[in-house]
């Protein structure tokens, strides 16, 4: 049994954190941080909670909280963890980052596109981006993690088999991306309230988003090269789901009977299941399934699956994930899993409830 | 033609004056009041707007403005228009006010449930509560009008026939009401973002909600005693509409046979025609057919029906209005109308859209 | 380890079911019924199940089932269990019916308001009644849960004690529900279409609703007399959640300080605390906490709490459940729990999601 | 004044048309056909029109109808009106057809695409196109207008001056697009079903929708060539709207300093500018506004804008409209207006509503 605390307790993810640390056998959250609701009771606030936690909530305070518990879950705004951490907090305890401040190798790039000025660069090297299912093994003996945003990690999962064999032209990797509201976060903006977004869709950060650089860092890695997409996402009235919507078109390669030509359904298929079919928490659909969010609503999984267009010879990718849980806090529980040597779905294993 | 300034002009109700005047042939609105888009151009806050309005938002000045336009409606905070209400500008223009202010003609009892002193209770006595179909002779003539609010016209033009005729017993009336989030309006607070109203249902105000003594004090007008009801308004996941399902025990009356006992079917029905059937804005649906919000969205319509049962003895009333127009807007535009002697439909011959 | 048989499992109650059921260590489903699917893999039609589940829907066949399981859970149209089932299937295994055909004793009641023939009234004597808070003792042992309708759950449980103990005058009792579109069920017709729904809100069944007599037999049961009410369902856009807005006026009773009065807030407290202090399932909110459908979600919880107006003398109460979950599937394996002498809350314990 | 007759009057397409119709200072609907509901009260099935239209649906019988009216709608299944189409009918009255049986002039594509043999392509080649900002010409002096569809208006409008004037690679064009559920239409389908649109997002028809030819067949007229492009729809949980995301490389072109290189914002807004300025119904928003669904809601505007990607030398293209009014029933209007000569926005200046 491990003990937990969880700084942004009162976000949406943060709250999606509580509710899986709740079923995990292994966990006690024993700190809920919350500096909008400092001395309140947690389950004022998530009325879900009530009669299951009678914690209050506490003042940000991670150096403090570092003495006391095993894992540190940090979902808070940008900048927040980089301006406190220290050498210190990282050899008390594990850190799982919700935010992006540790995801983006170059400190340039990190700085233009979120335009805050990074405090504490010292740290990103060591930071292990936290996509489990591409990253296991360097997640294991991490002390800091980087965890991945939701549009991340569906656009990468997406797409990466085909990226990192070559099988489509990266130049040409188009992300459409869809999203429900409650990636906007909880905080009272005017663009988010209910009339504002119900009965409604709408493209936001069109070729500016700051998921555009962390998807081009990880699909460049898979393929050893430089990625430079168009992301573009949008806003859809529900409250839980992503979906990614990709267009590539497809490489000429060595077919299986000596020809070269565009890779068939078969290889294309073969490709994603050489990647992915030991994972429990990517679900390769059937030919002809497209992916859809209510599906993976309230769970761990990726649904994942492509169309080939022989009219144009683009593959067209989709997948779907539900933003707040694997898109936030269950991939966080998954490394946390991974970190502390337990079963990697263990606390995860959630039935998606349609 | 006449010209017309709205204060309050972003809001939900703001808007959708400023959408039915676009289409009355008779006013021309020439300010647009926003204390907090001042300068900006109404149609980058309401984008529905693009090409249509080029006027930029002005600040408020209820003075100045009162001499430039022949009526102005304010759709602001309860208390903004008691506050600065003087009688130069009375003198000066009409008022049509969608507040709370003017609405109550008891003070103590204003105060008391809404919390606030009020500013200037000597206009109170003059105000005409502009419920057109029932005070439509007194609007006529009038200077100030406290436009009444959606909860309120839903919830007394349902009841106020079997009321004004005694075929009710009001004792035991009870209100329960169900609202869109338009009503909650468009300030930016977390319990109304998307997130937080989707796929949820509640109940709030209950038995302390400021529309109670509204409804009270003009359904005693209309039986000549004193009213004491429940009202228990609900949010719902939507964006216009209120429905008004009402509850009320039958009382035994003179039956056309001579005899004694609880009116029926027909007897009801009358009694419904006897008060509307010549009033345009008000649809007393045929029987089996119940009130639905989406059949009178974007129109100034209200649409009335109930059922009797035979076992209880009670009549069930159901009335459906949109919350923004009829309960707001629509209304205002109606007030006008009538101030101004334009036909009382100009402007709000508006076919529902579903 | 017990096995169990779902006819219906592709209705959205069916299918809440096996979600359910998934997660509970002590039964296994070996049975996937669905007349409409028969030989199409269950994940097939409800996708959150890939590679959850590999089995295949079979046709109806209750006879051979009931000699394969320990209990058979029948989520089937009205009629449908009360047509096939014989002595010899109940002597095989038990029955949980989330249909309505054994939960009214009096089977021309149950004629009357269902329009059917009761085809098996001979079992309805034995059937228990599975509101499991209140019948449990009679459910230990039973042969053929009467599984209670969702509507029926909400509206008891929020009014049961006040009833039980005579604070409340039953005769004014009034229950103003609101239930999300699962609850209308998966079949295709265009009432139930997104675009029929959203948007929308209208009441039904308005004084004919079928869940009225269920309700007031187990409110009789509880007075230990008659009890005829208002019961007035309305179909709200959203998946799941059930409101029910209950109003009745409070008895004069004997006070503690000896005289007579109207029960105060302490004592409407203390006499829910009586009945549901030690109930899981059931939650007190504290004062001033309105029950939300969100806060339940995806539980088997049921939300409850109460205000007393003081100026009508009556009370409000408000009970909020999952209408697929405690409401049908929650409820039936709540019912299975205690048939087979589980934890009561084996398999139930989910956080809600919101 | 003119008489119309409508075929399909209770879809929701046929619905918006009599909304529209009614409005309309020179027209007189005199025929409501439809087959599901003969002899029904129009208002019966749209309550919306509960007083505002007495009369009864008629079954089909287009001859018949063909002698009464000036102009036929047909808002009817694929293959109706190719079905009983014959000259008698095109020499008695002009035809506009909401569905797509002469919008594509290859026989053979169509037949390909919508799986069905064309009973009357004699009348392919007279019939006209009907997208009025880019045919309005033809359509003045036809008989028969093709209308176009909404996916198609959308995405046609969004792309066409920049293929037209060859500042994009018509070779790399994708368009990603996402409808409101009532262009599923009203037929009661599972799929449709409230709770199975709600709170999801999916893509359908990947690489195989049906208007994906009749959006290449219409660039291609604008490029002088063959286009094919990938289309791929999506359906959001709302009632009306669509948008549509098209990405595509710009090409170089020579520029205004006589160099050669990347067409620049200000080149792309000229070229916007040079088809659409003075296009009543397309809005060219301003720099930085993305166009979203609501603010065109219930009215005949296509709000348009776009960004260039400096990173990919792509252009993202934006189109929103209200895919029941300018995507069907506007539009229909629309050429209505051309082929009678009255004003063209005629009874089509409604202001959108949010």
């Amino acid at each position: 049994m491990i003990k937990a605390g969880i700084i942004g307790s009162t976000g949406y993810a943060g709250n999606e954190l509580v509710r899986l640390l709740m079923g995990h056998p292994e966990v006690e959250v024993v700190w809920y941080g919350s500096r909008s609701y400092v001395d309140e009771k947690y389950a004022n606030i998530y009325r879900n909670m009530f009669k299951l936690i009678e914690d209050k909530c506490l003042d940000d305070n991670i150096e403090k909280l570092s003495k006391e518990v095993d894992v540190i879950f940090t979902a808070t705004p940008q900048g927040y963890l980089a301006g406190v951490l220290t050498e210190d907090i990282l050899s008390n305890t594990k850190v799982i980052d919700l935010s992006a401040d540790y995801r983006i190798k170059d400190v340039a790039t990190y700085e233009k596109w979120y335009g805050i000025t990074h405090k504490s660069p010292q740290f990103i090297e060591e930071a292990v981006y936290g996509l489990c299912e591409i990253n296991r093994d360097k997640v294991k003996g991490a002390r800091l993690i980087a965890n991945p945003g939701c549009y991340t990690t569906c656009s990468i999962l997406t797409a990466y088999p085909l990226v990192r064999d070559g099988l489509i032209d990266v130049d040409t990797l188009i992300v459409d991306a869809k999203s429900g509201t409650s990636g906007a976060g909880r905080g009272a903006k005017v663009a988010n309230l209910y009339c504002e977004v119900n009965e409604n869709i709408k493209a936001y950060g069109v070729a500016s988003h700051r998921h555009t650089p962390e998807i081009e860092e990880q699909l460049g890695y898979a393929c050893g090269g430089d990625v430079v997409i168009n992301f573009t996402p949008h806003l859809i009235p529900m409250n839980r789901g992503i979906l990614a919507t990709e267009y590539a078109s497809l490489k000429k390669v060595n077919l299986p009977d000596g020809s070269v030509g565009y890779p068939d359904e078969d290889m294309i298929r073969d490709c994603y299941k050489k990647y992915y079919k030991d994972e429990y928490f990517i679900r390769l659909l059937d030919k002809g399934m497209n992916p859809e969010t209510r599906w993976v609503e309230g769970s761990n999984f990726v649904d994942i699956n492509f169309v080939i267009d022989e009219r144009t010879h683009r593959v067209i990718m989709m997948g779907a994930l539900d933003n707040i849980c694997k898109g936030a806090a269950g991939q966080a529980v998954q490394n946390m899993n991974i970190l502390f040597g337990f079963k990697e779905q263990e606390g995860l294993e959630l039935v998606p409830m349609c």
